[in-house]
């Protein structure tokens, strides 16, 4: 499971640009600091500025800005600004015919694990990225550690 | 965000499966029910099967069964023994030498939002997927709906 490759660029973007405060930023610059895609960064910056998180400013010179504080910089927000696809099984993407259509409650129970996912990165903004230890971590608690999965759990009794 | 197909079909294979408890399936009318691919379901079927969620039997007349009951296979250990991939954002998955190494909080909530999507579907297993009214339902209360995202949002104070 993934988030896009566009949400994940989009959250660095962000990190970059809201790292320094105190100049315009470019596209090259960030594709060059993470190494990629240029023309990813253009099209997520063009649905950021859409979405009022950045302010580019044109012509030579020119680049772009956070146009929010980081701290109102909601990362779920983000998220949903930046993806279009949200549908983690065929069956909530469309009338499939399935023929368990009715007795099924695979696209309710995957739902709501999605909206767990999109509730906690709710509770974080661009200024908990930003700062690790400052009073973002703090309000909210120790941060998740990367979890670890297993190819072969055992089963699990209900 | 998806899950994988393979997590997708692997779920609805054991609701198939879970649903004909009086005889032994078939690959290929599991691929019929769906209109799916039947390589992906051999593929699904064997690793099902090393997990200890699937028997099959060889042969002719030959098919798969439940190696377990469905209140014994669990939603969430049915996706961790799927899903290879749960790298959420490049930098989860190597050292990208990204200049944010150390000052960044990227990796872990996302690690977070992900621990608590998988929290929710821990709490369900095949039997909750098989019958919608039953005891799953009523004991975890109500599912939640398919979510809506909208493509702008407005900013969320934090």
């Amino acid at each position: 499971m993934r988030l896009t490759t566009m949400s994940d660029y989009a959250m660095r973007l962000l990190m970059y640009v809201g790292q320094h405060p105190e100049r315009l930023c470019t596209i090259s610059e960030v594709a060059n600091a993470y190494d990629i895609s240029e023309s990813h960064l253009m099209k997520i910056t063009h649905q950021l500025g859409l979405a009022g998180w950045l302010e580019t400013v044109r012509g030579k010179g020119g680049g772009m800005r956070l146009a929010a504080a980081p701290a109102e910089i909601n990362l779920g927000a983000v998220v949903r600004s930046i993806e279009s696809d949200f549908f983690l099984v065929d069956c909530l993407a469309s009338d499939t015919g399935c023929l368990l259509t009715g007795n099924c409650q695979l696209t309710s129970i995957i739902s709501g694990a999605l909206q767990n996912f999109m509730q906690y990165l709710d509770r974080y903004t661009l200024a908990d990225l930003l700062a690790p230890s400052a009073e973002g971590a703090s309000r909210l608690g120790p941060v998740a550690q990367p979890l670890t999965f297993h190819k072969r759990p055992s089963v699990m009794a209900s």
